[in-house]
């Protein structure tokens, strides 16, 4: 970067580069799109079987990103370099890489990292896994594996690389402001174009005519239907219609003209016609006979799946496998795996190899499985060179068709032992299944561990599972990120076999910085030589390690100490292959920004260890860590603090912002932030949470009014910051940039704490809400969910839980529990469900819908009850105490001290023994005390309304037990046999029989609301 | 050209080397527009004083062009590149060629060549001068030097080129279609673009939904009115909305949706918004202070008027200038002249230079003034070395005063003596303007030529006038291209003078395909010599001359000669500087076309010179000519056979499609051409022509059935073929088509005929239409022009006339001649005024219209008349006969021949005498012939009722003549003296008095509507 390139020069290396590289080099759509995807170069293209290769430039208009050139880094319009390579030509980040040689970057003296990010647009129905790219700690690059499009699964997948053309320019000529770089020459980009985004912000934001513009839109949606209706429909203007559509639903949005539900219906809307027009398009170019379709590639007219002609893999020769026992090393190279897939990967191999082995048997010493963000590795000692044999029993005809009259074998017992190849004497008699056969015993040898090995890995790997998993070539094989090297050897020989295309062998790669050099390995034992050589710390364990003693080293040397974060270090140790950390400082001033604004940039969005003194102060200093050795160190400070700087600059702007207006004046903008489509904005659930805070205060017992004031205002400001510009760029802000902006507002620090507080806990294990405001705003927001979302049908589903509701509910539990709070959840939700009647949602939430919460909490109260209690116990407190979580626990502690008494099982026996027989009655019986005629039943009788009035009203387990324990007696007396004075309950006479039910309905009664005895063991 | 550039080549070579030019290298623009001039980058960049650089790639959408990918050459959407430079850099048009050598194209293998072609776009308000720039025949850019933009004034000018990116690719791959170029590689142009252009063509012309556009575009000019509203405006946005709005109308256009008015109120609109966004640009940059204004550089306030430093001009050292006479050379370089303008600049140049010499008083043996398209030649032999000396007399004081009463002088006459630098004995006596003076008469010796030419020179320049005028640069002359040096010399030494912003000296430039190399001149009888061994022609007749021959030459090697067109010749020898002439051919196959067809391509649109065989019959060849000499001719062979053979595919394509349909179909066609805005379309004019045809058919006496039939079927069918494909890209085959497509249709021939014959005659000498049916249509059209558009105001002016209704009205006047045809003009005029007020134009034609072209034709009368007519008699006829020109011929002959006779003055004496005196009467007088006393009173009554009887009804001027000759003896006699028995007309008594006067009004009445005597000289 001796002398930095102008904006206009990058874009033509570009061009030149992929051109270069046999793309077609295309042009800015001449509609408004937000962004290169949506040129059909690459909307349509990316469709159906043909091959296409393409670069252009795209001028992209976000309007709500537009700030009026106040902001260094956004902007209404930026630029993308857009790339499609379809299909996957195998190589796609190296040619990458080598794009951004062509533009003086040189990847020995940068950090570009490969950053897990998953690309979705649905209002096109599209979506895709990759990364973004970053250079030394900046984004500039998107680059993805696109799986579909316009709702269509893309065969063959496309590599989309998008260049954030402003991004890459920033960091080439070091400036802060995008406005400040050279457009060419002492041109500078503000100058082309500052004026034109001033004005088009002032459009979008304040001028644009709304209901004119709404008017367009559906004229628009009408002509590209009109284009569809055509016979064959008419896809380019159909989409660019779409285009237009998408366009002006953005500039009407941006006006804040959209309302919720509408929003939502101009998303189904747009995806609606992504869809036609994709399919459309298929269609088309069907019936043209997809004349780019190279020869040898075919498409399955049924399917419309392609098919090329598959390139023959070479394989290794291989010379003699062990003969002795030897190690075994498999490494699967990858493009970058995000790092909780591969902590994944990692922990399943850890148990499928040692199963594997087993199941093949094949005997073996130790193994280890560990990996980099590039390469999973299993190292297996001492693999033995052969399978162990086994016997197997092989059963024949039976005894009597095996042997004549005379004992001799028949031609069937011959051609049985023939076929195993066994001598017809060596014939053995064995009762199967209660007949009695004969069988063959045939020793099997083990076959060699190669073999065994070959047919087995494929399966091993395919066997990973990842929660989101990608397709990227003509194998189909779905996975993390894309396979692109195998390793496995047996002692000094390959193991072959394929997997997703690729065939294993004996050559891995080294690290990015060294443009990932091909690295011949002899044998398994060389192979951890050399990859420490290549400066690869293939252990997870010893590359934490390695990250932690220099980021102590280097805080030390800044004069503090690393803040601690073990999630961050693991994180960051599954980025890197060959960890250097470096130490980078920022400006003293933004040390005046809350803590907690710099420590999430630095973490969430950096991924950089803070630094703080002894006091726990933040110091201006940052540690990172590159991916690579310590050569040209200094340029990648350099870029990374540039970033830091601008994140900063751009945080502080955004905090300067936001204070210009109370927290107040934000809730007005809740109404254009959708909560749900059917339910809501935030505003309106603001308004309802007011409503039900106010309610549950007193439930909770805030007595006094200031403090139920507080909670009612906290309620009504917990989700106002949600709008404020710091929040929207980085949501994990939420309620901690409330309870700032509060303070500054002037808000009680009681209503500060609680809009802080009301998003706990936020993780099981979290710290709780401690403020009664806190506490009420956090039981109302997520009653309000469940709520609300429940009654729209998006309760949970076993794999979909977009709105958090387990936490949800789990939360309430915790809060519940951890302060002892008794709070009776059916009358909750039923105040819950108020709030949804009123002006604001127009909808009355059924009974059943309340009863579907409170059994969804009850499920997660049951989790937390059998953290500490027995299965049994735990249940029969649910049973009757499910809208009680308090009291579940308490009532759960008494009966497991109950149950784990000695005399308890003639107590629960009693009460079973009532239960049992009255349990098949659909009626209530009416008792008549005066016709108890038998002593025992007059003395049940008696026992039953002392225990009756023991029970009394403020019930617990305790008291009821306590009361029930004295009928025992009476109740074994009661069912004595005959001889013993015992009745009989089922008397053949009704009225007899009726009123001996009675009594007993009368005494199980006497367990109900309190604990449902019957879901004990025992019962 | 030995390896072709793919399409994306050439766009990547030409973004490379106006980067490397200082250009910005901006995006195509995310709205449609119709081409790269749209593009704010020009469209706003080129207004105000800032300088502004730019080149950019532009996807240029015009839906009427669309042909469904039909078309070889013509799409709805074509490619772009386009450059702009401002200030005009001092050689763009070597830029150009550089560019071009950037692609490949070497001017020195080629014919490049700049064809005079001005540039208009009213719905911007914006136009330029400038060139189509040919390749070997094949326009490929569009080269304009931009005047005004959005209403404004440009200062300064910008240079734009604008490349047709296809037509360069075309060329350069030497294939006939745009979809069979390689776009890269193996893919094709049509291959990515064909399918869109098909599905565009069908939306744009049979699916966009009119009438919702409409509305969209109501909108979005709206919109763009907000944008404006705003303080400041938007201007960004604003032009976003206007490019939207002139899509829109376009798509509307397409689809055949706006009416003629609609029409023209959307120019208005259109124009008007792009008026107000270019004044909002302008004040947005003086409010931001013009931050691209380079040092040094100034605006001033009030004008906002640029100014740049001047450069100083090198000057060249001057020696001794010549002390004989001797030869005198000026040379004007210029950028190519339009041929037009090479004719005004010599004939002007041959009269002003010696008029200036004159007027310098320098002697000279003789001038001769020439010249080649890139400079204006003047020769001067034995000019003077010094002006001649002149004799000046100065008047001093009146001799009273100066001299004394002594007659000495006084010290006035002193005074006057000294400052006359005279002594005070040598003042002389003068009478002046009736008084006497003492006068000094000076002796003044002439300055040396060298100085008078220096200073007069810059005038002759500046007074040569053209019809179109530019300006380009900070000199602010207007000149009909770009000056860009002087050569002036006399003797061996330069006449110093700056014009233009260029200094005179001694260095002019050889031919283009050498590069116009510098080229020294020693002295003026150098220049010839050194002109020749450049291989420039200078005199213009010496290489129409040779161009002559060289065709000859090469007609004859064909088996044929050329097709003699003296225009054409006298046009391409304007063309070029170093004619070479070369031979090409063609298919046979497209002999099959008409032939006008094939001539008019050849003619019109390339300036080639057709070849026929003896018979008169085409050849498959033609001649051109190329600038510059005969190396690599073969290429610029090649270039021009692939050129036409495009051309002729083009012509043949529209002559099938043309085909498809029955002429009378393309009826409809028309009602969406406008004929003017106020009146309707051509459709409408159709409607009109027939009724009228019908009614002067009769007037002309087409008396069978039939024949009128033909008629008025011509007159519906005669505009027809302006809708079909072939007249829309050749306007001069009008008529010509509509003959041929009528006759492939099935009309009468007699139809046919007259269809092609009523735009006869198409200027003075034209031939004229000879049947009955083409006479009645040829009369009709031109009446109904004239009436109609005189009624909206679009009479012509001194300066305009774009509607040729001169030629309109010298058409009806020839044509009435030339067939001595009698129609009277005020009973046809009405006629014509008819037909407006009917469904189609509601338009009442008021009888001053009528007056006011009957007037109009009569101006075109008179001018006929008087090619051979006296102009007192030409004004006596028309004076009575401007509504029957026929007549008015005749009536012209028959008196011309009586004002030849001797007799003639008395005869003209004595009706002048009864005219005279009764001329002055407001009233006419009631004769009473009873009343009549005196003989010579009754006599002249007796006489008048014989003349009058003798005019009778069937009256010309010979009869009237005969009737009245035997008046004169009884005029004589009743005005004789009262001493001769005359009377006294002015008799005191009223009713004497009334009664003369009455007679002599009758006598004088005879003439009425026959002659009007008055006029004639002697009168």
């Amino acid at each position: 970067m001796s002398q930095s390139l102008s904006f206009q020069d990058v874009i033509i290396r570009l061009q030149t580069f992929w051109a270069e590289h046999g793309c077609v080099i295309w042009q800015p759509y001449n509609v408004q799109v937000g962004a290169g995807t949506m040129n059909p170069a690459t909307a349509l293209r990316v469709l159906g079987p043909e091959p296409w290769r393409v670069g252009y430039v795209e001028p992209s208009i976000r309007p709500d990103d537009g700030r009026y050139g106040d902001n260094p880094n956004r902007m209404q319009q930026h630029y993308q370099y857009q790339v499609i390579l379809k299909p996957d030509p195998g190589n796609p980040q190296e040619l990458y890489l080598d794009s951004l040689a062509a533009l003086g970057i040189d990847r020995r003296q940068h950090d570009i990292r490969f950053v897990e990010d998953n690309w979705e647009a649905p209002a096109l129905g599209a979506w895709g896994l990759g990364w973004e790219v970053w250079l030394d700690g900046q984004e500039i690059t998107q680059f993805t594996y696109f799986q579909q499009a316009g709702g269509q699964v893309l065969n063959p997948v496309s590599v989309e690389i998008t260049y954030g053309l402003e991004r890459i320019v920033l960091a080439l000529q070091g400036v802060d402001a995008v406005w400040d770089m050279a457009w060419v020459g002492d041109l500078s980009y503000g100058d082309v174009l500052l004026q034109p985004e001033i004005e088009h912000c002032r459009y979008y934001f304040e001028v644009a005519d709304v209901d004119a513009l709404r008017e367009v839109y559906n004229t628009y949606e009408g002509e590209a239907q009109r284009a569809l209706a055509q016979e064959p429909p008419l896809v380019l203007p159909a989409y660019d219609y779409l285009l237009k559509c998408s366009h002006l639903f953005n500039v009407l949005d941006t006006r804040g003209a959209i309302g919720v539900v509408e929003r939502a219906e101009y998303f189904r809307r747009m995806q609606r016609l992504a869809a036609q027009v994709a399919v459309a398009y298929g269609e088309q170019r069907a019936r043209l006979g997809y004349p780019w379709l190279p020869e040898g590639w075919s498409v399955d007219p049924a399917t419309g799946l392609v098919s090329a002609p598959a390139a023959a893999l070479p394989a290794d020769k291989i010379g003699a496998y062990p003969a002795k026992p030897a190690p075994f090393l498999l490494e699967v190279g990858t493009e970058e795996l995000p790092a909780a897939d591969l902590n994944a990967a990692i922990a399943q191999l850890s148990e499928a190899v040692p199963a594997l082995l087993a199941g093949a048997r094949l005997d073996y010493e130790t193994v280890a499985v560990s990996g980099t963000p590039r390469r999973l590795v299993v190292s297996v000692e001492g693999l033995a060179p052969n399978q162990r044999g086994q016997e197997s029993v092989r059963r024949g005809p039976p005894v009597k068709a095996a042997f004549d009259a005379d004992g001799q074998p028949t031609r069937a017992a011959e051609g049985f032992a023939r076929g195993q190849g066994v001598p017809v004497e060596a014939l053995e008699r064995r009762v199967i299944e209660g007949g009695e056969y004969v069988v063959a015993v045939v020793q099997e040898a083990g076959r060699p561990a190669a073999e065994a090995l070959a047919e087995a890995l494929p399966g091993l790997l395919a066997g990973i599972h990842f929660d989101k998993t990608m397709r990227w070539n003509w194998s189909g094989v779905a996975f993390s990120r894309p396979v692109r090297w195998l390793v496995a050897l047996l002692g000094s020989e390959v193991v072959q076999f394929e997997f997703a295309g690729v065939r294993s062998g004996r050559t891995t790669r080294g690290t990015r910085p060294l443009g990932s050099p091909d690295i011949a390995l002899k044998d398994p034992a060389s192979y951890f030589t050399q990859m420490e050589q290549a400066g690869i710390i293939v252990d997870q364990a010893a590359r934490r390690q390695a990250i932690q003693v220099q980021i102590d080293a280097l805080a030390t040397q800044a004069g503090g100490k690393v803040m601690g974060d073990p999630d961050l270090l693991d994180e960051v140790t599954n980025l890197v292959e060959q960890p250097t950390a470096l130490l980078g400082t920022f400006a003293n001033e933004y040390l005046e920004l809350p803590d907690v604004v710099l420590t999430t940039v630095m973490k969430k969005h950096q991924r950089y260890f803070a630094v703080v003194d002894k006091k726990g102060r933040l110091l201006p200093a940052f540690i990172a860590v590159r991916n690579g050795d310590a050569e040209h160190l200094e340029t990648v400070v350099t870029g990374n603090e540039h970033v830091i700087r601008a994140r900063f600059a751009d945080a502080r702007f955004f905090f300067n912002e936001d204070l210009k207006r109370p927290l107040a004046d934000y809730l007005a903008d809740l109404k254009t932030l959708t909560f749900q489509e059917d339910i809501g904005s935030y505003y309106d659930k603001a308004a309802r949470l007011e409503g039900l805070t106010a309610r549950l205060g007193a439930a909770l017992g805030i007595e006094q009014d200031t403090e139920l004031e507080h909670a009612i205002r906290a309620a009504r400001l917990a989700k106002a910051d949600l709008a404020t510009q710091l929040v929207v760029e980085m949501t994990s802000l939420q309620g901690v940039m409330g309870r700032e902006y509060a303070l500054r507002s002037g808000e009680p620090q009681a209503v500060a704490e609680a809009i802080a507080e009301h998003y706990r806990p936020r993780y099981a294990g979290d710290a709780l809400p401690e403020t009664p405001a806190g506490i009420a705003v956090a039981l109302a927001d997520r009653l309000d969910s469940l709520v609300g979302l429940f009654s729209v049908g998006m309760q949970p589903t076993g794999s979909a839980d977009p709105y958090g509701l387990r936490r949800a509910a789990q939360g309430i539990v915790q809060i519940l529990l951890g302060h002892g709070i008794n709070l009776d959840l059916r009358e909750a939700l039923r105040w819950a469900a108020m709030d949804y009647t009123g002006e604001l949602g127009r909808k009355v939430i059924p009974d059943e819908t309340l009863d579907a919460v409170l059994d969804f909490i009850a499920g997660r109260l049951r989790v937390v009850l059998r953290e500490t209690f027995r299965h049994d116990v735990v249940e029969a407190v649910i049973g009757a105490q499910a809208h009680a979580p308090t009291q579940a626990y308490r009532f759960a502690g008494q009966l497991t001290a109950w149950t784990a008494r000695e005399d308890w099982p003639p107590i629960l026996d009693a009460y079973a023994r009532c239960a049992r027989i009255t349990r098949g009655q659909a009626q209530s019986f009416t008792l008549k005390p005066k016709a108890l005629a038998e002593p025992v039943e007059k003395a049940l009788y008696k026992a039953y309304q002392a225990a009756a009035a023991a029970v009394g009203d403020g019930v617990d387990v305790d008291t009821f037990l306590a009361a029930f324990e004295p009928l025992v007696p009476a109740i074994s007396a009661f069912f004595a046999p005959a001889e013993e004075g015992g009745v009989l309950v089922m008397h053949p006479e009704q009225a007899v029989r009726e009123n001996r039910l009675a009594l007993l309905q009368r005494i199980v009664a006497l367990a109900e609301g309190i604990v449902d005895l019957s879901q004990l063991e025992g019962f």
